[in-house]
């Protein structure tokens, strides 16, 4: 992909009103814009790198036999009535009267939307378990939006439920599915801390969350400044701090919640009368489990935790692109010609590349280039290129090497290996 | 992937209250779930045979130079009053007030939306020309929804927007997209009819449909009963009726329009202030196109237009699986073990295949596998297997033929070759 063919409208001065560093570095790389408080929109280089997350999640979701589905913005309040969520979700719900009079909301999660769309379709044992999940955008009335994607009105969410004939059944998909995070956060480059969690307006017994320490978080872990061991508030409460450190020494930190995963039971299947028949003939109730995860605010979180003065610093499987060429001199035709031979060979070899062919100064390119945090970028500098050389940079540790602009392609590619 | 362990819950009775055969089909297909009138969620079968037709409009999107963005959902009203359309478009907005006192609306469409999100990023003649897409669920509030998801109060759109500098740009961007969309719609497998049209609320002087004679249709075409062709209404009044057939003869035929662009001209971004300086320095106003397919109705059309009494026949490049297999006696091991022998080797070839492994009837295997519609299958039966023999049936054409079960995959891999 050529720059003067994308659209990145990167940003030199930080933007009025951020307070979190992922905030400010989505908006100058170009990768997202507020349309009004609390709504951001995806521009095509954020978009690339909230694909590459909606990725990892499809594919471990499906890894655990999770199947994909799509559920809709748009709900009827009756349906939240009947299991009492009209009540107590008032506050964050957005709602309005259609013109056939009916009660509308949009979703700010769809326990009740897929309890109703199963129901139908379960009789028989044989049935479950059955898990089923979607990427969806959900809305929150939110009074005070913050920190740009991490607290927005509108969001996406991966909401993963699973159906099951009984608690064994629930606990193993529960397991799979904690597992499954692990794996997503760590794709994503993150380190996570797993607690024991209030289960609050979802119901159910046992519930965990995914926090990932870092100035801006609105929820809290302990962090032991001996180990570095990190553990949640109330399980700290309840005496299981990590044993090598003393409970009184441990510290708060403020940590950004990522993910939540929920043993419902069966608060929302017997609500919504779903039920099916066991080996006896017997009728008996579905027990359920719910698992989230805040696509948008994980991209954030990824972005809060990989940075320096300069810019985003990409994890492998999240960057947009896995590398960048950088001519610097594209009036110079033979060093604009090698970097088209360099994009045309990469791509050849599955590698996304972007080519930075703007005619701009050295300076700008390399400030953009820190900003949009491709992990590695080919240069190929006026000076260097007169003597058959190119340089590659690594974002993250500065690192440069020099090469024989020969050697480039099959360098990069061992890099990227 | 094993029925099993997948999620398609087929219905063999027509559900009361449908008129299109689309409809029914979605619906029994166990393609589309209804949560309240004009609100349907895809099921993991529908979602596959959207994200089908998604890929074919990523795919020439991309290729004639368009990026790929994300707008919100919710928009201010404030914007909409820029250009007056929070008046013409009143009637299918939907509106509310959030806790902050904000007018939003839930987008139907996305001119303002996009032309602010520019604004601010072109300054120069340099930046242009700059084509945008995104595939968004949007919002009506309609009345009297209809035909499934053919009219429905939310649906999926890809929406595309052209900024030029001049209108020789503009002409050369719209050539392009009407002759994606003929590509696009020739891979979705419909034929289409091209009308020039009239550009209602968008404004702008030219503007072309693209319809699909179908009995459900709500707009109509005018059809030559000898040759066939099809024109627009407005057309054949002007007297540009194909010249082989007599204009008096020329019957009206019921048509869905799949897709619509426009020439829009300044009319947005006079309105919102999108200008650009060209080369000497003077400021312009960026002109504009935008173009539009209803994806969700898109998807509806084409079982419209490819069924027969037992289902669905997809196309090629829209079936949710490429191929299935059927073994009919599961309790048979063999038989059982034969099915997922095929399986592995055909998944292995990059082919995506669905084996029916439910203990049910071979009469409950045939009709569900006439009725979702996979192009091509393996009946894996006792009698034929004891023969050393299995049969593959051609969905469209009902022509079976017999090999000898070592080679069934081979000569599958020909079939979809």
């Amino acid at each position: 992909m050529r720059w003067t063919q994308f659209f990145i409208p990167t940003i030199k001065e930080t933007p009025l009103g951020t307070e979190a560093i992922s905030h400010k570095l989505l908006l100058r790389a170009g990768l997202v814009q507020m349309l009004t408080s609390g709504v951001y929109s995806y521009l095509p280089l954020g978009l690339r790198a909230l694909r590459k997350v909606e990725k990892i999640i499809n594919e471990e979701m499906n890894a655990i036999g999770a199947r994909e589905l799509f559920l809709t913005c748009l709900q009827p309040m009756d349906l939240w009535k009947k299991t009492g969520r009209d009540e107590t979700l008032k506050d964050v719900m957005i709602r309005f009267e259609d013109k056939k009079g009916r009660q509308m909301c949009l979703g700010p999660t769809h326990e009740e939307a897929i309890t109703d769309l199963v129901k139908n379709h379960i009789q028989s044992y044989k049935q479950l378990p059955l898990v089923l999940y979607q990427i969806q955008t959900k809305f929150r009335d939110e009074m005070r939006p913050r920190f740009g994607i991490v607290r927005a009105c509108e969001f996406i969410m991966k909401d993963a439920y699973s159906f099951d004939r009984d608690k064994e059944g629930l606990e193993k998909n529960y397991q799979l599915m904690y597992s499954a995070y692990q794996k997503i956060f760590a794709r994503c480059g993150l380190d996570v801390v797993i607690v024991g969690a209030d289960s609050g307006a979802m119901g159910g017994d046992i519930s965990h969350e995914y926090m990932v320490p870092a100035e801006i978080g609105e929820d809290e872990v302990l962090v032991c400044p001996a180990c570095g061991h990190a553990l949640g508030i109330s399980e700290a409460k309840e005496g299981q701090a990590c044993p090598k450190c003393k409970k009184e020494k441990l510290k708060k930190k403020p940590a950004i919640e990522i993910g939540h995963i929920f043993q419902l039971g069966t608060k929302y299947s017997k609500a919504l009368d779903v039920s099916f028949l066991d080996e006896k003939g017997k009728k008996q109730i579905v027990i359920m489990g719910c698992y989230g995860i805040g696509v948008s605010r994980l991209l954030a979180t990824i972005i809060e935790k990989n940075n320096d003065e300069g810019g985003i610093i990409w994890p492998k499987e999240i960057t947009p692109f896995d590398a960048e060429i950088l001519p610097l001199q594209v009036s110079d035709k033979d060093i604009l010609q090698l970097a088209y031979d360099y994009e045309k060979e990469l791509s050849q070899s599955g590698i996304d590349v972007l080519t930075d062919d703007r005619e701009e100064s050295p300076g700008k390119k390399f400030n953009d280039a820190d900003l949009i945090g491709i992990p590695y970028r080919i240069m190929i500098g006026k000076r260097m290129f007169a003597e058959g050389k190119v340089e590659i940079k690594d974002r993250r540790t500065g690192e440069v090497i020099v090469v024989a602009k020969e050697d480039a392609v099959k360098k990069m590619k061992e890099i990227l290996k």
